[in-house]
């Protein structure tokens, strides 16, 4: 195992009606004049929007609110909240929505608190002083509720890029797991392939005897498996939700990532796509794991064996551990299939002609020197034949 | 699942050296004046007490010690630590040890800053305010380096018991896998049986649908496993001393304990055992765990099943569940005397002549009102049969 630091400082309040503790928790983590930051018409059409607030105003806190996110946040709304901030003297940053809404406030945060562009961030520097901010949680996907990590497009070129530090942690989010079950399917779908992604790109290392990290990360992929079909047949079913939910957030604050090299090649192919054709990412991603698993899975047959027999049940072939490993990765195409993901190209919306487009983007883009590093190193040859698997 | 809150704001500094770094992160944390709490003479022999002392030293940090503390450690010494404490005007507490001495460390730290007597907490008293404490792990076992768990023995009747806060959550931990490799065979396996207590105390649960708990616990189970025997097999295989060490931390800092009632009547019953004997605490769990589950397993077969199957890899016996229920307890029992732990009282070193005696201050002691509750509510007929199971 590899030397690191944890640090998981979000306090997290979980379960039914917990969104009317959000003015007490915001009270608690010093807040006093809050930007209020959501999506769209739902949030306000449930009613959400105005219990947070009545939460808020039992504690007299004053708020300014700026709704509009949209899935695969932009560059622009973030520097529109920057300025409300500062005009309005925001202390705490209260993210009300999903991982979109979340990761915009976790720009905001740290842009108000800094002299540049916080475009800065997201071409590489560290984040390490923000806003404080706390998250209501709407969508068990991208597990910003309890990470360090913001991503977000640059509008001039369509670059969709991730920033981090401890700093952009939550000081609390709350997690109420009834909140998502007015989500449409599709999006539903979309979350349990994120969260899965989040396990894989981590299972995908090159660092040996990490029989700890690989378990927790397998159990939260056999969560997964159990209740996401679960939740698909039975959309109110709570409970479903719930272990979902959890699992979302476990598989991504890296308690189970610790100590191990990571893969994100995935998430880096992916992220082409959803800025060009504004996919949701987990829809993306369904679409990228299987292609981008195959082509690099010769790396460490066992790996991929590993999670085939652990995770989805398969028979190892002990003469032909290839066979079991692509076993797996079939599994994992045919299971995201069964709960409404696209399986290629065609049924994401992408199209073959513009893959040199997202090639150049990718792996030229914002700096980059023509390489992917992950579990193996692609350059844009490999990239070219993954997103050609993919049509 | 449940409603709840998590909360496990402790920066964990994990791997080879990182003891070098106490006196860095004491900075970091606020401490100027610190109380060095160590145990005996093996933190001093082994030179780690210098090592942690000379990183105080080059941040400019003052500092006084207090060793002594021994396994199932005492209201005495705790007093003796908040004397000292208030006279020589200390502002952080650095434990550096095994479980016992961080729970002493926590014991000071609540009783430093507390009017009354610090016993006050170990009779039900929630810790809402303590001095702020980091700790240097020597040994794989309590989990008290990520826990808000304190565990105290009364000399006063000799009563032990436990105490609970986030206020006496470490601030750091940090966590050397190389600094456990010197321990003797017994303590390692005592404190690998400690964690799989731990697991089996939050596995135990009348709350239905936690699958994402369930995958978590037995995902540290098999981990445990699979290095338990390696590490006493070759105790300084750094690699599995690893693997432990953070399933340990993982095991009792209640991220996969969430949501779901537990158990702990196995600690309840062992702890009159390690206070009347003073064996090791995981000695004696090894002998109290099978017969606490062989006792109870009636109330649940299909848990016990599941954890059979799941963790214990037994065949499941569809039309007779309790066979592969009891197959799994001894699968359990048989691992924890295979590692080297004892299969009864007489291994142990306890007296069935005792029982009485045992049960009195069990059921009755310290306020309690005549049963145990958890996983199933036992009263004094029940525990004087679980002990006679363990003569």
């Amino acid at each position: 195992m590899d030397n690191f630091t944890f640090y998981s400082p979000t306090f997290f309040v979980f379960g039914k009606e917990t969104e009317n503790q959000a003015g007490e928790y915001v009270k608690r983590f010093g807040g006093s004049r809050v930007l209020v930051h959501y999506g769209g018409k739902s949030a306000k059409s449930s009613g959400l929007l105005d219990r947070v607030e009545m939460s808020l105003d039992k504690e007299g806190i004053s708020y300014v609110s700026l709704g509009g996110v949209k899935p695969n946040p932009r560059s622009g709304l973030v520097y529109e909240g920057i300025e409300l901030c500062k005009k309005e003297k925001v202390d705490f940053i209260l993210a009300v929505g999903g991982g979109s809404v979340i990761d915009s406030a976790k720009a905001i945060a740290a842009g108000v608190v800094y002299d540049g562009d916080f475009w800065d961030f997201y071409s590489g520097k560290l984040i390490e002083e923000a806003l404080p901010l706390g998250t209501v949680l709407t969508i068990a996907a991208a597990g910003s509720e309890g990470s360090p990590d913001s991503v977000i497009t640059k509008e001039e070129g369509m670059f969709k890029r991730g920033a981090t530090g401890n700093a952009i942690r939550p000081k609390f989010s709350i997690l109420n797991p009834a909140l998502t079950q007015s989500l449409p399917p599709h999006q539903t779908a979309a979350g349990i392939t994120d969260i899965m992604a989040h396990l894989y790109e981590r299972y995908l290392t090159n660092t040996k005897e990490v029989e700890v990290t690989d378990r927790l990360i397998e159990a939260l992929l056999l969560t997964m498996r159990h209740e996401g079909p679960r939740v698909i047949a039975d959309p109110n079913n709570y409970e479903a939700r719930a272990n979902i939910m959890w699992a979302g957030m476990m598989a991504h604050n890296n308690a189970v990532g610790v100590g191990r090299s990571q893969d994100w090649t995935s998430h880096d192919i992916e992220h082409e796509l959803s800025a060009l054709y504004d996919c949701a990412h987990g829809a993306g991603l369904a679409v990228t794991m299987p292609a981008v698993f195959t082509y690099v899975m010769k790396h460490d047959i066992m790996r991929f064996a590993k999670a085939a027999v652990r995770v989805w049940g398969c028979e190892m072939d002990f003469d032909h551990p290839e066979v079991t490993a692509r076993e797996g990765i079939e599994a994992l195409r045919n299971f995201l299939i069964s709960i409404g993901m696209p399986r290629n190209f065609k049924e994401l919306g992408a199209r073959e002609e513009d893959i040199p487009k997202l090639v150049e983007v990718l792996c030229r883009g914002n700096g980059r020197n023509g390489t992917l590093n992950g579990f193996v190193t692609l350059n844009e040859d490999d990239c070219t034949k993954i997103y050609r698997m993919m049509v």
